[in-house]
């Protein structure tokens, strides 16, 4: 039945350092049909990042170039650097059937809200800034400067949370990511995402045997 | 944390003989903080019906003075009776912080629905019209008219079920009341529900240690 109807698009956000990647590589892999958008980016790679499975990356020149085409569904800056999802990839997924999650920066999650609302919307919130800031800290990739940087980014994201259809408070990752696969598994049930079996029912031979 | 906020209004309907009995005495139970809310109505009792646990059963006087002093949160009438809500009584499980289940038909549903919009409403589906047949004779408590009138309503009613937040085709029992426990849950984590944490990650203290 799957194969007969387009996936859902999943926004997954939250501020940096809520545990988004952990959940993610906890959940991906667990449930078919369930597909990671890559995202375009001009910020330099952290070590261990690859090309085309962590991020594209790509020029500053080369991004404006794909903005001004229309090809991002959405882009945002974020501490000074580009960050954008390529529409046609997208799209191509959701028509093979497969829900597609873009874990995306808080700007660029309330572009896609507003472009497709039916998108299942999905808020990774620490559970204080204290301890996000911990966590920003321990990940050793970032100056002070930038951690106090994003913990103030931070709050003005939080404020935004009640946007989303689902808040999930990151204080266990196993916890955490089953929250986000029962959450995606629900959307099956959702009434808009099972027009066809009703549409089915109601044609249904109304006689026994 | 449930203690300091409101309990969660549960609209759970479908035509007679998708099943919705049968689910609700799996669940109920199984979850703390669940409550079933207990309709009125005028019809008489069936065989096993208990006065004040399956329904309150009350005579169509008493009926309608309590509809018109505006007791009922939703009422209708199906196949010749009066059935309805109390809405002090659900008002009151609320205020508990308890979850309340209205089992109630579709002219009802949609009333709640309007009245409630933020209720989460469930619609269960059979899986075909011949089989709610079935299932309406396997019951063996009306006659063939009685069940041909319901089988005529069961259309006009699942051609509302995209009205509803989920739709949950019952053709497993067991699975049926699991994925009803899981839309419960995860009510939970509904951003409208979660505003009171998204407050108190923000206001909680910025500094480590």
């Amino acid at each position: 039945m799957n194969k007969l109807k387009k996936g859902c698009l999943i926004v997954f956000s939250g501020p940096s350092g809520a545990g988004k990647d952990t959940i993610l590589n906890k959940i991906m892999g667990e449930k078919e049909n369930l597909k990671l958008s890559v995202s375009h980016t001009t910020r330099p790679p952290r070590e261990g990042e690859i090309n085309g499975k962590s991020y594209y990356f790509v020029s500053r020149q080369e991004f404006i170039k794909m903005a001004e085409n229309g090809e991002m569904l959405e882009y945002a800056t974020y501490c000074g650097n580009y960050y954008g999802t390529s529409a046609v990839k997208v799209q191509d997924e959701l028509e093979k059937g497969n829900d597609v999650i873009l874990e995306i920066e808080v700007q660029g999650a309330e572009q896609v809200m507003k472009k497709v609302p039916e998108a299942l919307s999905i808020f990774i919130l620490p559970p204080s800034l204290s301890e996000l800031k911990k966590r920003l800290k321990n990940r050793g990739a970032d100056s002070d400067e930038v951690i106090n940087r994003r913990v103030k980014e931070a709050e003005k994201e939080i404020a935004l949370a009640h946007n989303y259809d689902y808040v999930i408070i990151n204080d266990d990752i196993e916890k955490s990511a089953k929250k986000v696969l029962k959450i995606i598994e629900l959307q099956e049930m959702k009434s808009q995402n099972m027009k066809h079996i009703i549409d089915e029912v109601l044609s249904s031979e109304k006689n026994i045997g």
